[in-house]
């Protein structure tokens, strides 16, 4: 079969490799329908491994480059090992990433992104969702409903990180919402926000397109920092107050330190975007003020919930989904695309066959 | 009568001013027993205007430079004004140096310091606790039992300030604990959290004398980071988790970004410490291993909880206080002992007679 195969740093090879083998006792075996590209795998093509164990084979998996690249998916199970019960073939499916040993604290609470050991789909497993079949633990399948089209499930993994973000920052039906960033991961927090019933949404962002995306996503406001201080609309738009909660999907030194001032007095920031190094906060701020600022890593946990989500009308995968490409076109279609003409873009699926 | 009366940044002098009229309704009047030099009082003299009100009024107080400073105060109540119930002359008590706007959402749920408006006690109120007496809000006072003396009454602000960040971090009997900075603060936070019942309060401290006492503080270990690896030491101490959670009481951005890092997956750390400029945070680590920080200021709302837990013997006034100055001596011994020879004092104390 036809696989895309990272090998090394901008080295990423469409190749033909083995079908997977029957899948074992527990998982299941998927062909895959679409599969999305996220943020971390231009990370790895660009800048890798940073997931990739690369030398040294991962501690639980045993895996190590070169690997089958790929996470977000859906597909169908076309085999299924010993012992799995609730999925047969014929089933569609969505697939979380995460492998976690099993055994820890982390695993066992609602939290195995945070295992020391985790494995994910795409860097350190023995598969990847950009090839046709993959085998996944029937523990990382989710049954995606009629109303959920194979494209709109290839959505479920990079929504359910926002849903976990929103969760934790908690907006209720009183709370101003600020999304500082409208990438992929920006638009679908500003649809887990609205969804999840804060009363006002509003997106931080400077790039046109991307403003006219959060519009169509249903932001009730847009605050473009170039044109006016954010600070002094944040307060306006808000009552004098600043935003209840705020979410950081930017990933860049000035946006989250943009990102704390508009929270408000004991406010709570949410912070999705990665950083290549340490970042500054105003902590002063954070002190007088006592805001509260937490980490939110994946979606593990939520996907039905996230899936139920999905069903709802002002989830707008059809603003999310700009680009559909073959498997042959990952490279120079996908990675370049993405990197070069960013706001072009929102998110593209890849059909691996 | 005499007081200590900031003019400019370091120009605090002793003078002779009017005593305060008798108490109008809603207020006491308090001689002053002691009265405690706080690191803020340090940062006015050295570096202010900070919440000192320089050329123009408090928008709330109307008071200006040149102001009596002092907040950290235990008295006796000698007068008071109309409508005061719960205090009689001759009753001692501990005062809070915060005076909100009183109608604010902050000020009505247990959160005055975040008052937009907010006043303090000896930066912009009519008066200050380095003066033989001052008039305050009856809400600002809190009875000391007899088995608190005054001296250990001035250490009841201070405290509060250490038993809000505790509170904020919620440390369980199952918690390992750390505190970074063993300053008056530090070590004040260490005892509250010895008190509220973790499992393992350590310190990481570089300072020779800082660290014993610290020892003397019943800090269960000490982690000096200029003779040991510190996020190696802690997971040795947690047995490989990492902190539940950590207090950064030291300010610095090599001490706070250390903080973060010394954090568990899923801990929480709770900043204190006031920092000059915007401080760096690993936030890729506080996303992926989900952290939560937060900040904590003033010790509002559990005053009466403070008194009761400085009456645990594991509440080591006789550590925390080194000196015992007059008025007289504030500048000279007072402030630049406190800032030439930091390590050979923890909490200095001022009678104002």
């Amino acid at each position: 079969m036809k696989a895309a195969v990272w090998h090394a740093r901008q080295d990423v090879r469409i190749e033909s490799v083995a079908e997977p083998s029957a899948p074992p006792p527990g998982q299941v075996q998927v062909k895959v329908a679409w599969c999305g590209i996220c943020g971390t795998d231009l990370h790895e093509y660009t800048g890798g491994p940073l997931y990739i164990p690369l030398g040294h084979p991962h501690p639980k998996t045993g895996v190590q480059a070169p690997v089958i690249i790929g996470h977000e998916m859906s597909g169908e199970v076309v085999a299924v090992g010993e012992g799995v019960q609730n999925f047969a073939a014929g089933d569609r499916i969505a697939a979380c990433p995460i492998i976690g040993c099993g055994q820890c604290r982390w695993c066992r609470s609602g939290s195995m992104a945070q295992c020391d050991h985790v494995a994910f789909l795409g860097t350190s497993w023995t598969g990847g969702a950009l090839a046709e079949r993959v085998n996944l633990n029937a523990y990382q399948c989710y049954h995606l409903p009629d109303t959920i089209s194979d494209e709109i499930g290839a959505l479920v993994e990079p929504f359910s990180s926002t849903v976990r973000a929103v969760a934790q920052g908690q907006p209720g039906p009183q709370d101003n919402v600020a999304i500082v960033g409208a990438g992929p991961i920006g638009l679908m927090a500003l649809m887990a926000a609205r969804i999840r019933g804060a009363k006002r949404v509003v997106m931080v962002e400077v790039a046109e397109r991307r403003i006219a995306a959060a519009k169509l996503c249903g932001a009730d406001a847009v605050i473009d920092p170039t044109r006016e201080d954010p600070e002094k609309r944040a307060l306006e738009i808000t009552g004098g107050e600043g935003f209840d909660m705020v979410m950081e999907c930017a990933g860049q030194p000035a946006t989250v330190l943009m990102a704390g001032r508009l929270t408000r007095t004991r406010g709570r920031l949410v912070i999705m975007g990665v950083f290549e190094k340490p970042a500054a906060l105003d902590l002063t701020d954070v002190v007088f003020r006592e805001k509260t600022i937490s980490g939110s890593m994946s979606g593990y946990g939520l996907y039905e919930e996230t899936i139920r989500m999905m069903t709802d009308p002002r989830f707008r995968g059809d603003v999310l989904i700009t680009d559909r490409i073959a498997l042959g076109d990952l490279v120079e279609r996908g990675y370049y695309g993405l990197l070069n003409e960013k706001d072009k873009h929102v998110k593209m699926l890849v059909r691996p066959e």
